[in-house]
């Protein structure tokens, strides 16, 4: 029998045994002990039962494991959301923290087409952790406009830019145009620099046409697809992931996630959440808050969303993103905390430095090397001179924290 | 130029007028002072606005109000929770509680297709507040079992009976079956006893299907289809509301809200959620916790609910449906609180009376007549039988609150 087994973090709960049998019945067959024999033996491979009940530091919150069998439900995410904490996520002060999917049920779920190797692959780039940088200040501006900021983070050394995720459809910078503009760009760009640089265009719209329209994308040539999947849902996300005629990867956005994941109380866990279920869904990138800027994640938390998204899995990899409040003088933090198997992921660190896009990406880039090298960054400033004034402008980790 | 205004709750921040601008120029323009005049010309239309910025009791937590212009975004709610609540939604202690739609951007969503007078003209009932029952303990049983339990509810005269939200496509059960064989029964009754009752059957499955799915069901003659919109996305909802071959009224389960209502610091309001947003996104029904049983919901916030779904707006009404721990010794409190426009929902109130469903519903039934003649229940429990020992089961709300 194929189960799904979910952990809740239980707070204030004075019975955690008695309210872990309540869900184990309560949310399968029902009712148990007072049923006739005939009926148990009909019903016993739909119920569900409780796995573990533990105290949590022995402190008032408890830690219980349920496991629901996988007959009980379809095998996609909004049967199987609504079974583990449908009516559960309006009972009190409970959080799902983890799921573990049986291996016939998690058969079917895709995985990221890509990952990180296949990412890997398609920036031609190994050994180092990825740069990406962010369009920044776009709205109400022209096409001519992103060009050009694309084309300085590009210059900068880039591997990724990645639209801002507030930049909808509209008649200045229309989806088409960017991805074909974009490609113009980066070609252009490549042949000055023979540097490749992909655009992560933001896929929007109503849900029935995202389909269409990422095919287009496809169609036209564009690299990866950005997708704000928490203000649709998972089995949208996934349900681009397995349509092979569009075969991109896909940047899932963390926006709207913070309403599900901050709270220690409610809602569910950012490694279930950010890491587990996108790369289970098809994401090949997640982005999440770094540990580090002033839109911080606590450090054990952003550090749990990587290891779902990299841990051995039935699955490939997906590349961990931490995101918010980067500069480069962050880069050996990153690369200690994250790995060289991560992105790095700017906007103001980019375009804010003093020598522009191209000089925020060129000392991201200068960063990476210096550290790979295995030389600090104040080494790395006497070379470097983007570096070095990045890290007079924003300081440098290594020798503050 | 048409906005939509947000409202938060910020608990912890010292300085809310600065994160208030902060927020305006961040999630549209990004930045405003050092433009140059030109450039402000331009982005004028695009730059959001603090609207107030105002202490909440004197204590820490404040309100603020930004205003977004819609010209930022598509006239759709993932476009629009991404603006207004994605990036901010990671950003701190900050719960979204109100968003107020331009009457442009308002025009956009569909509402209800029936609303309260479209279901009311359904069911053919006036003047009182519905009765709905669940059917309970379906899992891994027959069609003969739902046939049956469908019969009984049926029989006691509610007026609608709604799937397990955990049903989902099954081989005993299967969906097209569900509806084929519950006509049956429910026509049967009908000309048994001239009580209509209409069945919602649960829309499940994989995103891009549903669809296709609900529209099967309208041609099989559904009556209603319920729809854990929660586990799906607000757009998935809205575009099954505007599908003219679906027309089906739609019955909104709030499975998985909690995760993002229950913190008091953290996601969105219930108000904005299971009110406002369900019903311009076009639900029908509403269901969430009462503030009665044992999953409540506090009484102020299932009240908010009711009053977002059914005060005067652009829209049709959509009815409340407060569930969970309701039997019939509430129901002077439910009408006192909820108003004759308003579901009494119940399962184990239903079915666990000594008559069984058939009893559970005629005890309702009777409460409900009498409360509207103005009589106590106690009076009531002297004429009819089934409400005497509903209350000697589950005791009598008037007496004891």
């Amino acid at each position: 029998m194929t189960e799904i087994i979910a952990t809740y973090l239980l707070h204030e709960e004075k019975n955690p045994k008695k309210k872990a049998e309540e869900i184990a019945l309560g949310l399968t067959v029902g009712s148990w002990t007072n049923l006739p024999e005939l009926e148990k033996d009909q019903l016993r491979k739909h119920k569900g039962r409780v796995v573990s009940v533990e105290d949590w530091h022995s402190e008032k919150p408890s830690v219980i494991r349920i496991a629901y069998p996988t007959v009980n439900f379809s095998n996609d995410l909004p049967a199987i959301l609504t079974t583990v904490f449908g009516k559960l996520s309006l009972d009190g002060k409970i959080k799902l923290l983890d799921l573990v999917f049986g291996q016939e049920i998690k058969m079917q779920f895709p995985g990221p087409r890509f990952g990180i190797e296949g990412i890997r692959e398609k920036v031609g780039v190994q050994g180092r952790p990825l740069l990406m940088s962010i369009f920044k200040g776009v709205l109400g501006k022209d096409l001519a406009f992103l060009a050009e900021q694309l084309k300085q983070q590009a210059l900068g050394g880039v591997d990724l830019v990645k639209d801002d995720e507030i930049l909808f459809e509209n008649e200045l910078t229309p989806f088409e145009k960017r991805i074909t503009e974009g490609k113009k760009v980066l070609q252009a760009v490549y042949e000055e620099t023979g540097h490749r640089t992909l655009y992560a265009v933001n896929l929007t719209g109503r849900t029935s046409q995202l389909k269409d329209k990422a095919r287009r994308a496809a169609e036209l040539g564009a690299d990866l697809l950005l997708f704000n999947v928490f203000s649709y849902g998972l089995d949208v996300l996934q349900e681009l992931r397995e349509d092979d005629g569009i075969g991109l990867p896909l940047m899932a956005h963390p926006a709207v996630s913070g309403a599900l994941t901050s709270s220690s109380q409610y809602g569910l866990s950012h490694s279930l959440l950010l890491g587990k279920l996108l790369r289970y869904a098809g994401a090949d990138l997640s982005l999440f808050p770094s540990p580090y800027g002033t839109v911080a994640l606590d450090k054990p938390l952003a550090l749990s969303i990587a290891d779902e998204l990299t841990k051995e899995d039935t699955f490939k990899t997906a590349f961990p993103v931490p995101s918010a409040g980067i500069h480069p003088g962050l880069v050996p933090l990153l690369i200690r905390d994250f790995g060289v198997n991560s992105i790095i992921n700017a906007g103001g660190g980019v375009h804010g430095h003093p020598d522009g896009a191209k000089g925020g990406g060129t000392a991201f880039r200068q960063a990476i090397d210096t550290k790979l090298k295995g030389d600090s960054l104040v080494e790395g400033a006497k070379v470097y001179p983007e570096l070095k004034k990045a890290l007079e402008l924003w300081g440098n980790a290594e020798v503050t924290v």
